[in-house]
């Protein structure tokens, strides 16, 4: 057993439990609170295996997992910024950059240097597989916010316009789980959910 | 698209939404709350991705975090159930193949059966993915234990004994881990966080 590299990867996994108390805008579907980054990372993994059919290109599973699983890591140091929030999101890149190289770096080389090719590749967006877990990621707050009649989009007076505008990257993953996303848009709107 | 068979997988989605509800005995590393299923499911998912290495097989990565997402669903309906209280444990695995006799039927047939097979697997314990999986399942509660000092422990006066006559079948999964669990049982020991 190297013991050094051990250490560096229980190291590593003990500060990724920070994740759980990064909490995001959206409400579990029960609507009793916010979710935190680890909840949604869960949830999405969970989606790119029940929904891969629905990719426009075939993807390698196993990676778009991991991209899920891993991409939101950076948020322990940068914070989870609100999509629809434009001004937060200056220099989000820049942060989460400087992120990635002081929690990814804990690990042994060889394994920082793969956690960072993932997020790399996630946020590039022109592989397969990052498109299509890019599409979960967007997906899933959707989806929280349908099912708890438009909680979240209400408490920041976000519109449908917003919505589709910001979200239109799905279709670059799932053309099917757009249309899907724009039929709850417009379903949202019509339940009075959110203002068009 | 086949309309139906996306409901029957939003469908599920929704429902599984409820294991961020279902809180565990451990906590989270900063020791402010106990963590849940889906906390708990992300974290042991990581750890399989960086920890493969010390499998005692060789695994097929995909299926063993496939089945680390999955294999606590049941507990939606079932309940957590603290590994060391040994009445709690009378018929958890019958009420366990209950929840997903009706969770996993919730997705298309070939999903459906597709689910179970991993919790079956996982279950059995006879694949190396389910022993490299269930390795991960049992060393994520004593790292927490080991980082807040032994919180959950004390709390239900668990003994050293106890975590390595319950988790001594790590060593089916990992040798190497197994050495490391030994080794911070006995740190935890020599720092007062449990009674031998």
């Amino acid at each position: 057993m190297d013991e050094a590299r051990l250490q560096k990867q229980i190291d590593f996994i003990v500060e990724i439990d920070r994740l759980k108390t990064i909490y995001r805008q959206s409400f579990l579907l029960d609507a009793t609170r916010h979710e935190n980054d680890v909840e949604h990372s869960w949830h999405i993994a969970m989606m790119a295996m029940l929904l891969s059919e629905y990719s426009n290109e075939g993807v390698d599973l196993l990676r778009a997992i991991e991209m899920l699983l891993v991409h939101d890591i950076v948020e322990i140091e940068a914070g989870d910024v609100f999509v629809y929030d434009a001004e937060a999101n200056k220099g989000k890149l820049e942060r989460e950059k400087n992120a990635a190289d002081k929690l990814f770096n804990i690990l042994p080389a060889d394994q920082a240097a793969e956690m960072r090719a993932l997020w790399d590749q996630y946020e590039a967006m022109d592989t397969p597989e990052a498109k299509f877990a890019m599409a979960m990621d967007r997906l899933q707050p959707i989806l929280q916010n349908y099912f708890t009649r438009g909680k979240s989009w209400q408490a920041h007076g976000v519109t449908a316009r917003q919505v589709l505008d910001v979200n239109a990257r799905i279709k670059k993953g799932s053309d099917v789980l757009w249309q899907y996303a724009q039929f709850i848009v417009q379903d949202s709107i019509k339940k009075g959910y959110i203002k068009p």
